[in-house]
């Protein structure tokens, strides 16, 4: 059985990635960060759920990007909420996030003999990031191609999968649902409560939140306050 | 000042780069890992010396490839001693290491608002690593300048400076001693003793010892035994 890194953080797109990549053979090594972000209950439901959805192997490495700085999601800044989801990026841009992420799951993929690394990146209902373009993800497989013992041996070329990359958050959320998907055992605010219900503001929930308005659907996990967007 | 991000281990190789760096102008951030490498010595070496060597900012981050496994330097496999130099790629090579470290200086240089990253890397006397090569630095700037906020809201572009690329490690040892560093400062072994002295057989002493025979001086480091070649 062919396997594969997916990037799993726990939320609903790479949740959506890793029922993808199993329903297209592969052996799914999920691959986790703690990397400092507020969020850590994502990384909580991701350990928790990773036998459920079939994850063959899950490792959570321990990357502090606080010691980095520079975002809001590692730094004492506050999370926006209610901010208009526009072409601008916002402040919980991590730097070099999306790099440090696919650089270890590179590592891994060398080290278990791996050719496929699934990444959840999507280029629609998305938060303006650089690092989740089609343009960055080609350039980062040409890197791959060039940096690995793997690849210059000759023994394979790396292919960096992006599913959702052209997927509306509606019908990624019909998409994960026909594979099977119960998104209750996903988690995307960027800011939950001490209880770990969902805020409904920050950017992640309200695009969670008009995907499933979209998609004609409930969403299944707890706010505490919803958008009225 | 500009600022300049400077992978530095601690090695002859990172600490001739900062004083390259220094001598072009910029301002030294020196960025080191500990990464289960058995080879420790060298991070203390490098925390110590840091000051001396005019470094502004010295920052460790802890990045455990021993989690990742596939290497002689961060797994339980033996050390090659006295191995030839050649075309192969050897078994103290640590998958992606180049791409996972290069990913936090431009972390870094992103949040520092700075465009430069030295890294010491080099096509001459090495040990065959894919991501020391030319045409692997020039992949990952061209993915850097897409993969940041910083390239893409156009205040800069990325470059990756490789001083060390086309020299020998004679050439490297004079230009270093050109500007003043003190070798005595640096340390190179993969299989040090316990009182930190270096092996002599190992492939970075081999390349070292080399080095300074062919710059025609003596190597101010404390060897146990000193390979016969």
């Amino acid at each position: 059985m062919k396997k594969a890194i997916v990037l799993y953080s726990g939320g609903l797109d790479s949740t959506t990635c890793v029922a993808i990549a199993r329903a297209a053979g592969y052996e799914v090594y999920g691959l986790s960060f703690s990397y400092g972000q507020r969020h850590s209950i994502e990384l909580e439901c991701a350990k928790k759920f990773a036998p459920q959805l079939g994850i063959a192997k899950h490792l959570i490495l321990d990357v502090d990007m606080r010691q980095i700085g520079g975002s809001a999601l590692t730094a004492d800044i506050a999370v926006p909420e209610n901010r208009p989801i526009d072409d601008e990026i916002p402040i919980t841009y991590v730097p070099a996030r999306n790099t440090v992420f696919l650089a270890y799951a590179l590592a891994w993929a060398e080290a278990m003999q791996s050719f496929d690394i699934y990444i959840g990146v999507n280029a629609v209902d998305y938060s303006g990031y650089p690092d989740c373009r089609p343009e960055f993800i080609q350039a980062f497989t040409q890197m791959a191609n060039l940096a690995t013992k793997a690849a210059v041996e000759k023994q394979g070329r790396y292919t960096v999968h992006t599913p959702l990359m052209h997927m509306s958050k509606a019908q990624i959320i019909h998409t994960g649902t026909q594979l099977g998907i119960d998104y209750a055992l996903t988690h995307s605010c960027y800011a939950p409560d001490s209880q770990g219900r969902a805020c409904g503001v920050c950017d992640s929930c309200v695009l969670r939140l008009k995907g499933f308005r979209e998609a004609g659907m409930q969403d299944p996990v707890t706010y505490t306050t919803v958008s009225g967007e």
